[in-house]
């Protein structure tokens, strides 16, 4: 198949973790086209492609060659416009910014801490090494001082999730009545804890934990295709 | 004229300061719309519209009542299509509720906090009577209580717009290149702040109070008509 998807994963090859390569997964299945999925460690993304990233998602689509979560769907959205919109108009690109902005300096901090240990523990030496190294000097600690540092972060969790409860009282997705990217943004950081840790960030009952559920049903339940840790 | 915008006010009758009027007027300025404002304090409330609503915004258009900024928006795109578009789409109207879940459970209870003593303040007696009882009983404490946890919340006001500014790196307002309902969401929330209190929520340098004060300058500049506290 010509199209190609660049896909962090651990020693267990069939359990792509990354949130961003999740998204890029679901706006692709959104659009219904079919694409192939090569897992890559950490210490392999710079050497696919010639070198082309270094970071995932990254999307071979024929003789193109796409980066970056948000800017791959912008280029679905253009490229494949008689499919199923990812954004629902001009104001959904932009608003999905914002919505990227929650996750991006809300979730994935917290989640990050919380699972850090998870995510180190599940990588090929090689990368736990890399993993160590850049995190810690990310964290500015040991990845054992920033794991600690998760338990306050697992037990406020649930607070963090107010802005969606709210929504959620009014439409079951971000984009309405059906899913858009905006959706997938959130679903990739809660998917990626579920894949790597066995520790659980929603509590049954939540409308998020639903809201979740019916993410992960999505396109032939192509969430669920990977289990929960 | 036949539209008229019920507003909320304290003493001085020309500094109308509630978050949701201010999103309804700046929707309407968007729109191209004219309409009077007829100012009501607290109490004052129920009486209007022969009892139609017990909070603002309420819109008078014609024949036709509305209450409820967001609901208002939406009517006024519904009944304006030909004028500049509220949400760019059907996408920025499901996404424009995350934005007003953000604002509600973010903001919100924050800037409550820190502005309580300066609203009960701007209050005619009748209304500071009404401002104390009803929010002594939703926080369930007393409003100098609840003004002493508001100093932390100033401290910490700062943090919470980070969703805000990771936007502000791709575009200058919620709406992509232009503003949109979601921009007047969170400029309301702020504005309220910026007119009942001389306490300073933002600060200069910030993405955040550059975009705040291109929305003060927005419809011929509006939202800058009443001044600062």
């Amino acid at each position: 198949m010509s199209r190609k998807l660049y896909s962090l994963c651990g020693t267990d090859r069939a359990r792509p973790f990354s949130p961003h390569v999740w998204k890029t997964k679901l706006s692709l299945a959104h659009k219904g086209l079919e694409f192939d999925v090569v897992p890559v460690g950490f210490t392999e993304i710079p050497k696919v492609e010639e070198g082309a990233t270094r970071l995932v998602p990254l999307l071979r689509d024929g003789d193109r060659l796409v980066q970056d979560s948000f800017s791959i769907a912008v280029y679905l959205e253009e490229n494949y416009p008689d499919r199923p919109s990812l954004f629902g108009g001009s104001g959904g690109v932009a608003m999905a910014r914002f919505v990227e902005g929650w996750s991006q300096t809300t979730l994935h901090p917290a989640i990050a801490r919380i699972i850090i240990t998870d995510i180190h523990d599940s990588l090929d030496p090689v990368d736990r090494v890399y993993f160590r190294e850049s995190r810690e000097v990310r964290f500015g600690t040991s990845l054992e001082a920033v794991a600690e540092t998760g338990r306050a972060a697992l037990a406020t969790f649930a607070e963090k999730l107010e802005p969606l409860r709210h929504m959620l009282k009014f439409q079951p997705y971000f984009g309405g009545e059906l899913p858009l990217f905006a959706d997938y943004i959130v679903f990739g950081a809660l998917q990626w804890a579920r894949i790597v840790s066995p520790q659980r960030l929603l509590s049954p009952g939540d409308p998020v934990t639903d809201w979740f559920e019916r993410c992960l049903d999505l396109h032939d339940g192509i969430g669920r295709s990977v289990t929960a840790a």
